[in-house]
């Protein structure tokens, strides 16, 4: 383990398997499943054992590969099967973009391979499926290389909620950062917000750090600000899932009053997020919806009751950090500094 | 129940006993305990079922009443069982300088009416646990009836920890404001933090104000800023543990953050506390140790790991918010505004 966690892997060739960690046993348990039908994958999606939108992106990209292991011999009936392994894998988490995106791609190159014989498809769709996994680790490593100059030998970072391997391909956006700068030889201290209500800072980003030996210190949501004031943090760098055209960045609920707490403090904030998570389509953050999210998250979070019954509960799933206050965003095309819809537009080469 | 919630009271005469509720299965069970002799009182302070330094106080000052219950017949035997009873006492909570006080207020009463029968001096003790009880009643309701005046009806606000009635005899400090304020005809509607991680907000104030008819949100720490950037919360109160001559204040950790995000969306921030909570031989704020408490409070934090073994964790008890983001300080005496050394002094009579 230690410095190697693969969040998914492929064994073996075409007659191969999906390797994944199962997420919903840690940090308590470090488990890997092995896929060697796509019910279990289908399994492994729907029940978040494998979560983060590149991640289930990449799985579903296997899952094929391991569905059409069973088709009967012969060019139709490969591609029979491939249809139906799509649509099966499809409605294992109906909402995930990525999970349709990967399932299109796959399916995609079928359709413009027609003359390939069945063996040398299941070659090609088993490329396709490491393609995939390769872009998402090219595009983590892009980050990490350019968010690491940000950042100096020696310096506290502080991060919120997990934007790290576990919900990607490799490396993580956020943590990728961290990652780069500690394998450019920068020791950095990071400090990982708990992230309640789910506790994704606790129970991943806190598990990702100490695996690959960085510094790391769990604190409450609420101690961020007290960190910052004593002087232990010269920079927040957190991800985002969705980023509007003006630069307003929608993140896990907290991110915004880290960033207001950042500012208070002259600390910069930092975001990392693939060119993937802009939606140029959106003018501003006023425009981004905020879900609700269900009140037990809050008062059964920690697998028993912490709050009386009936307490009406607010709970929204993310909050919208303005551009004004976000120092620079990461992305695997290049940093965007000042967060300017121009400068935004430039970068992504809109 | 719903309007009357006694945190502890007597019941009967000099042969009477003292009820409290424990406050361990709150918000899951109300339940009261009879303290029919001096080990069950003494258990309950030592097991926190009773907690906060006031509520400490007045239940070791009933404690004593009924510790000398069991005396023998004559004036000196109650005189030595008294003496007993508060040694016994004192060793329950030793950190607790309100049951000093309280221990030695009762023991003061006993040396200056020597010429009193056993009987009277029985009546005289129970006269001053009921007077030492009273007195806290009454500083809770001038905090309330002066902090009342500085909301409006209809406003939002949002509070962190538990500055209730449970942590005192009747009212509370922070929540007795909302308290006065709803008997005054001002509807409110409260946002209370969870206040992670012993989660005091959730399990305490979100059952208090719900007991009390008071509507009220819950919400986890990290959504404090995004309630006020919708405009939900127009003041905040929190109450204090120890305030500085020049008016910084030391509370629950998270509070500083609070008061910060209240300063970035120009929401007033104001403290409620008795004058005893002011420690007028600290200059300021700088001089108050933050006392590290028990990682286990962050990593299993209610019954089961949320962290992964071995992680570092920072976990300080409280903060120090600055009295430059404070807009006033609601003591008993009077409202503190500004909060200046010049001004406290003035308002405390120094």
């Amino acid at each position: 383990m230690a410095q190697n966690i693969d969040t998914l892997r492929w064994q073996g060739g075409i007659d191969g398997h999906l390797v994944m960690i199962d997420q919903t046993l840690l940090p308590i348990e470090f488990r890997e499943i092995e896929c060697r039908d796509v019910e279990t994958v289908w399994e492994a999606i729907k029940s978040l054992r494998v979560r983060g939108a590149p991640a289930i992106g990449i799985a579903a990209a296997y899952g094929v590969c391991v569905g059409i292991q069973t088709a009967g011999a012969g060019d139709d009936a490969l591609r029979a099967r491939l249809r139906q392994v799509c649509d099966y894998l499809a409605q294992s988490r109906p909402t995930a973009v990525n999970l349709f995106w990967a399932l299109d791609r796959m399916q995609q190159v079928a359709s413009e391979n027609a003359e390939l014989s069945a063996h040398a498809l299941r070659e090609r769709l088993l490329a396709e499926a490491r393609a995939i996994h390769e872009e998402d680790r090219q595009m983590c490593r892009a980050i990490g290389r350019l968010g690491a100059e940000l950042l100096k030998d020696g310096q506290g970072v502080l991060t919120h909620c997990n934007a790290g391997g576990l919900a990607t391909a490799d490396y993580g956006t956020a943590l990728a950062v961290m990652f780069a700068a500690q394998e450019a030889g920068k020791r950095l201290h990071v400090y990982a917000d708990e992230t309640r209500p789910l506790l994704q800072g606790a129970r991943l980003t806190a598990w990702e750090l100490q695996q690959r030996g960085i510094d790391v210190t769990l604190i409450c949501d609420s101690m961020a600000a007290q960190v910052m004031r004593e002087g232990r943090v010269q920079a927040v760098v957190t991800g985002a899932d969705r980023i509007a055209a003006n630069g307003d960045t929608a993140n896990k609920i907290g991110t915004y009053g880290v960033a207001v707490l950042a500012a208070a403090h002259d600390v910069p904030f930092y975001v990392a997020a693939p060119s993937s998570t802009f939606d140029l389509t959106l003018s501003s953050g006023d425009a981004i919806p905020i879900e609700q999210r269900d009140p037990r998250e809050v008062t059964h979070g920690f697998g028993r009751a912490t709050a009386p019954e009936g307490i009406r509960v607010y709970n929204p799933a993310f909050d919208v950090t303005p551009a004004r206050l976000i120092r620079a965003i990461i992305s695997e095309r290049g940093v965007i500094e000042p967060v300017t819809r121009e400068r935004i537009a430039e970068v992504l080469g809109g």
